[in-house]
């Protein structure tokens, strides 16, 4: 992974992984506030949402570690070269466990939202486990680099942290929607951080190289990573907005008559589910 | 800002919001308390001066990301110097970056408290992340001083984080006046710290120079944060003394009739808008 | 403890009790929610096996003590060797002070479950210190060791202290299977990583010393430590799948008659115990 | 307070209110849960033992600050010394500053259980903020010491941090006992630490010195603190059931009719005031 493309793919994964989360989110508070029972609203509609969103964790965390493994410089299954008595392309192995746990997290959304069997909130657990674990791996990968690369790759370690943290409370606090977009704001930044890596370790070419041991690079580069967070505010406040106005004309239009009753039943039985 | 002023102003200001939040928050408490309901004590009577900080706070931001920019000494918008190849004027470029979540924080209050478009505890949220950005640029500021200029402003970070912390707990917590308090507080230490920090390091013309290196000044120092503590306490005390006084005093004037129902409603709407 | 069994005993234990917690913990929770009162699921089963447990800490942590003290090289309760001017096996002594928590833990839920004298909370808050205590036990233990030894007891302490941290919650979340599977899973962690332990410092005759200071060698144990989580849950996976299986059936086969009224009435005596 | 009784006498002091708060809180929650309304246990009589408490805090401390300012070797509230040009008696004006925050932290007491201005969850964040800004000043303290004279001090840190996060937790999960037991046991863990500190720094003429660079001192110490945590349970384990023996004998005598509605509007009353 120890080039540009490395670090842009997943980089781009996270931006589109956010970008849906902030379509998301506001558009289940606003239609829970909104007590708006269409099909795009309903409890159930979400539910099955989030159980598409776990078949795609899964499925694409499978493809991720299929691929680092059978990549033409990957280790195809190999551990450990008895010929040179070393451990076998480490980094691949390293980011197929990462896949690993995401593809852990996508099988128990995809269990916990389509049967009754498993708590629900067991879902944010192993989702905050998986981000937690992805922290854990990137906190050990980064020891003994230049300074710069290691400015750059700690304060990545802020958001996945951060994210893991935020995903670990929303296990108490479940669906409390401010809680989601911190979550959110953090997986934008993750994602775009990483295009900044991207660029600045791997510059592409005819660009100059960085200074990796200049301060005032790694001075640029920490306000560079709030403009990164500010760029994500925006990012959600945008599409907060178009969710809205949207949400807002669809009810004009839609009557919404009999609706109480079947939201009562449904809240009550969320409540029940919930623990 | 490496110069008196560049601390003492910025001092100045967190000194009156900290004033002012000592006036408010025991105010609020008080009146919530007594089912006060004449114009002062009101929800919206409360919600007015909600939206009044948030104006205040986007209006100085910007005014300050401004100052930075456009100062003789400032950056001007150019942010690389293609002469020096060096970054230009990065500490404004930090500085501006600092306000510019408050900004944010300062935009989020307006729009939560004039429309109900946004949750409510939005606005707790970004408030939280604005402190903590401040407190993470501040913290890679500070890297490579002398002893005593990095003790100073690592007591200024513990500050910080503090109130960041503390604003994190009221997005779930909200409205408990003993975190609004502890904030308070928290925001009128950095205030009266900022000012310390101003004396300390650019001493004004006649007065000795501090000794950076001497083990006993460190010392001093951290005895000196916590009486600025106790300071910021007694402030606080004298404040919600004269607020209890004054509350009570305008209760024995004003009849309370009719009030009982029309406090439930505003209590329903409340919790409703909650979460 | 410096060798392969004094590693692999505990990493034994340590099992068997995560093996026992991923059968209960799914139980319990399986049983409650589908109001299934046979002998097994009921409430007054449950602080049976609670009490049983109890008894098997304090049992067991007792042989442990006395073992520690009298095996024939332990310091059989001499605490001081006035002769070389030394303490005398303080390792032994530290594993017993490690027992005795335990073993203090065993005798508060033996006392909690059997009267209702203590607050039912106090045995998650004891089984937390016990935990916590081992943490920083083991966090003392390691200063000064060789690159690999440190970072394998390193990360042995992240999964003490992250379920140290977890019961810490259970006392405030009492009941929420989630928390009580994230703790199984460390205690599984806990359990296999003491083996790799064993495995890596004390390789079994025949196979080759593990060179201390390879970089690469850290790198692949702390791959190899999140493959050992996901190995426990995947047997968390497995055994809830089982205890799923089994509670579906026994419910099919059982009349679920009479038993709502008997439930309120033991959860209303379950919320009024708790705090 | 660099001799043995320095240490020796606050350790005494803290035990004494460890001692008395393991009496105090399980007879405030046996009463509670037994409903048992002699004077003994109402909550009036609870609300004067807090006010004493108070005054006993406050006077305590202002008796404590005056003897730091005083004894013959104090400085007179003299804090800087031309002469030398030095910080003058540095140690006795940090103690000053410590008892400082206790005496706010009574005075604070006092006013939220006399009257009913203040929000009574206050006395808890008060002497969190006391108890945190103790181990503040210690921490600062004890920089650029010797090994072992380091270490015994950080384990004492260790306590103070843990009971004042405890007591910040007690903000809002006010009056569980089981958090109310863990700060006593810290607390009494903090007062023998203090006499085990005194015995090893400066041992009583006679006994030999300890060696401050040796590392087995060093890992003995840091059992011989989990033995004190022992020893503090075993205290309040004694305490718990001489009271919980008292309340059960007390409650036979005395007849128990007319509570239950005097309860209830006691209790209302109390949730009232809570927030």
């Amino acid at each position: 992974m120890g080039n540009f493309k490395g670090h842009a793919l997943p980089g781009c994964l996270f931006l589109l992984i956010g970008f849906w989360w902030s379509v998301k989110f506001p558009l289940k508070y606003l239609c829970r506030k909104k007590k708006h029972a269409s099909s795009l609203g309903s409890k159930t509609g979400f539910q099955r949402i989030e159980l598409a969103e776990g078949i795609f964790k899964a499925v694409f965390s499978l493809i991720g570690m299929t691929a680092e493994q059978f990549v033409s410089s990957g280790p195809h299954l190999k551990l450990y070269d008895y010929e040179t008595k070393q451990w076998h392309q480490l980094m691949n192995w390293q980011h197929a466990t990462l896949y690993l746990f995401y593809c852990i997290s996508g099988l128990v959304d995809i269990v916990a939202h389509s049967t009754n069997v498993l708590p629900v909130a067991l879902d944010k657990m192993m989702l905050s486990l998986a981000v937690f674990a992805e922290g854990f791996l990137l906190y050990y990968h980064i020891h003994g680099r230049s300074m710069l690369d290691f400015h750059l790759h700690q304060l990545l370690i802020v958001a996945v942290f951060g994210a893991a943290f935020c995903i670990f409370l929303e296990v108490f606090f479940r669906g409390i929607v401010v809680l989601e977009m911190l979550r959110t704001s953090l997986c934008i930044l993750q994602g775009s951080w990483l295009w900044q890596i991207a660029f600045v370790l791997y510059p592409p070419s005819g660009s100059p190289e960085w200074n990796q041991m200049d301060h005032n690079n790694t001075m640029f580069l920490t306000v560079c990573y709030c403009w990164h967070y500010a760029f994500a505010i925006l990012i959600m406040a945008v599409n907060y907005t178009i969710v809205s106005w949207i949400v807002r004309s669809k009810i004009k239009q839609t009557p919404t008559m009999e609706i109480g009753l079947l939201k009562t039943s449904e809240r009550d039985q969320e409540s029940e589910d919930e623990m």
